[in-house]
């Protein structure tokens, strides 16, 4: 039984005000707020039990080293990685791809070589290509969406050339709430040959996943949507592509030996994971996926759908909002413009002041926005917390927005 | 007044035990404890401001943005960067170097090409640059330190050639608590128009800084060595080198705008931060910082010169001790091996037991233990709380393992 009202007094944040009326969070694409138990975990680890980790012999650098590296089992646990060892820690998904771009794409690709991304990719798995565009001559191309905001796994099939490279996609939009059946592209790419970075920075979030399952070849995650701390994350790497690899960032830990003339680098993951790590941040991540494991993933997952969908209703009852995406199965990130001159941001301020927190702008999407020719949308993001009463606070905060700028 | 033992009292993991015995932290060169402000400041954060930071405009977005960026000033006067903009911030050391590197470096340097650095740098200052060299034939010249473990700035002035790009060197040595005349190598090196990055990973923990009376063009520091939380960092970078930079990560923030054939970037120094900073880190780093000039940098460094001139005076009185490093106005940072075949991994788990935590190895400066003629030492790194019953305790717990291994 998933008792919503439980859940919500594990969140002190969300028992703040904010403009005098009850916090309405509804910017989780952003970033998620944090449960007691993840904030406990980090004032406790400094508190009693904080060392570096990995070189030192003694007692506290051993309980610190243990209490860090038992999260990689963890988040593979959490991603259905077959290996522990396939998970590399990093501050996030855009470090995470930024790896995967120097120390797998870089050496790796020609110019000419092309790199396959959907138009709604977030910039994080947009700019790490567009440096290897700018500097070495790769070839991005794009594949549209349709116009419900779905992603056709064989458009993406079908743009592959004997040049591709690699498929860069995002499991779920962060602007439209499209889920994309990755394990389709996984499929048909590998048959051609052709490795796929999934972007799970909202995936992850929102529905299990199994990186064995879906067959990608890596999956990038990030830990401050997760419900962990700003700073952490992993991405899960196969084990062929880890092999592939050279190291992104150098310094201590990731190496073997280093002489005045020569290095030689740690085993995988390690190699990958240069200098003193987040410690505590990933402490508090395995936190996180626990705290999300032990409500169960699918029944997040069903909570969000009857967000959606309830969302979903009430938005479309309002015939002043336009809602940009209705993709089948979308998550509950709904991002909308509303008819008439006010833009997007008035809008937000607006929803602000009845304590409703929404974000306003391209929401790192550049390609999408001029896709969907906008120039700009609200996004009302849900997560685990939300509850269809929050949905009503939007409605009834937009219903007033449109009473100040609409002209109906 | 500096009150050792009310300071002490600010750090509360200083009052547990470990296997029994008071906790004698002596560890801090690999990373330093927290004290209550903050790791006040972090639960406060995410119980009532969090938010993600730049791209929103409701309350608690606002909120958060302002916490976060005020840092960067906070940053700015503690180095005496002469503009909070020439502060980039990131997740420590490890990241900053590598952005050098990557972003600075590795577009200007050919084959042939020099870099130099002294051989007693961290691997963080040293594995980046053998990229470098194993990736477009860059070469590395290594200066070496004297018989007391000083640098002679000369020698490093004297290393530089035609092909010299750039100077890499230490602030403080991790090992044997040296301390580098950098300002000198700054002010030559200029001369000759040779840029200068200082590895302030120790200096900055250590003494008061001013990059701008130093001259240097790169001063790195890592937030969790200067009792901040770990994944928080900084690197200053002098503006006329920010604009011969090209960015380092991508992704959001970084950018002003991404089309699908185009990408045009921030101003620094955002053009240099890619993604969701670490955000509550960054705030907390703030706050330890803060912490840190409350007390004041010069009575740190008076306090830490006081213990360094105990802890010599009690150490050159055990005749079976070899300590690395006597250069003057050295660092509390205490490299040592005892005579016989005591290995240093073992005689700091004898000291553990009696719950003094120094840390044995390499310390990540391979070049330095190869110059020096050892496999490992033990080292007691000091910080801001420490006393001089701390450095009894620490020769206490010597006596007990030269008992065991000893064979004087």
């Amino acid at each position: 039984m998933y008792d919503v009202e439980k859940i919500r007094a594990d969140f002190p944040i969300l028992h703040r005000q904010v403009n005098g009326k009850p916090l309405v969070y509804l910017d989780n694409g952003a970033s998620a707020q944090k449960p007691q138990v993840v904030i406990d975990a980090i004032s406790h680890a400094y508190s009693h039990e904080y060392s570096n980790v990995h070189r030192g012999l003694h007692y506290l650098s051993n309980l610190a080293t243990d209490k860090y590296e038992s999260v990689r089992g963890t988040i593979a646990r959490f991603l259905g990685a077959p290996d522990e060892d396939e998970i590399v820690l990093n501050s996030g998904t855009t470090e995470g791809i930024n790896m995967v771009a120097y120390g797998w794409a870089m050496p790796r690709l020609q110019a000419g070589d092309e790199i396959i991304l959907s138009v709604m990719e977030h910039h994080a798995n947009i700019v790490p290509w567009h440096f290897l565009r700018e500097r070495q001559g790769v070839v991005l191309k794009w594949v549209e969406t349709d116009d419900s905001g779905a992603l056709d796994p064989q458009a993406v099939i079908d743009a592959i050339t004997p040049r591709t490279k690699l498929i860069a996609v995002t499991h779920v939009s962060n602007v439209l709430g499209t889920v994309v059946d990755v394990k389709s592209i996984c499929t048909a790419a590998h048959d051609r040959g052709v490795p796929v970075l999934v972007d799970g920075s909202q995936g992850a979030v929102h529905m299990p996943v199994d990186v064995k399952d879906m067959g990608c070849d890596f999956y990038a995650i990030t830990g401050h949507k997760l419900y962990g701390p700003s700073g952490s994350g992993a991405i899960y790497v196969r084990k062929e592509r880890m092999a592939e690899m050279r190291p992104f960032m150098g310094g201590g830990d990731m190496i073997r030996e280093v002489t005045r003339d020569t290095v030689t680098y740690n085993d995988p993951p390690m190699k990958f994971e240069a200098g003193t790590p987040g410690i505590v941040q990933t402490i508090g991540l395995g936190v996180a996926l626990d705290y999300m494991m032990d409500l169960g993933m699918q029944n997040i997952a069903a909570h969000e759908a009857d967000l959606a969908a309830y969302a979903e209703q009430r938005l479309t009852g309002l015939n002043w909002i336009s809602v940009q995406g209705q993709a089948a199965g979308k998550a509950a990130i709904f991002s909308f413009t509303m008819q008439g001159s006010a833009h997007a941001h008035d809008i937000s301020t607006i929803l602000d002041k009845k304590g409703v927190a929404v974000r306003a702008g391209q929401h790192c999407a550049g390609p999408l926005m001029d896709h969907l020719g906008v120039s700009a949308t609200c996004r009302a993001s849900f997560g685990l917390y939300n509850t269809r009463a929050e949905v009503d606070a939007l409605i009834d905060a937009l219903e007033l927005a449109h009473d100040l700028f609409g002209d109906a």
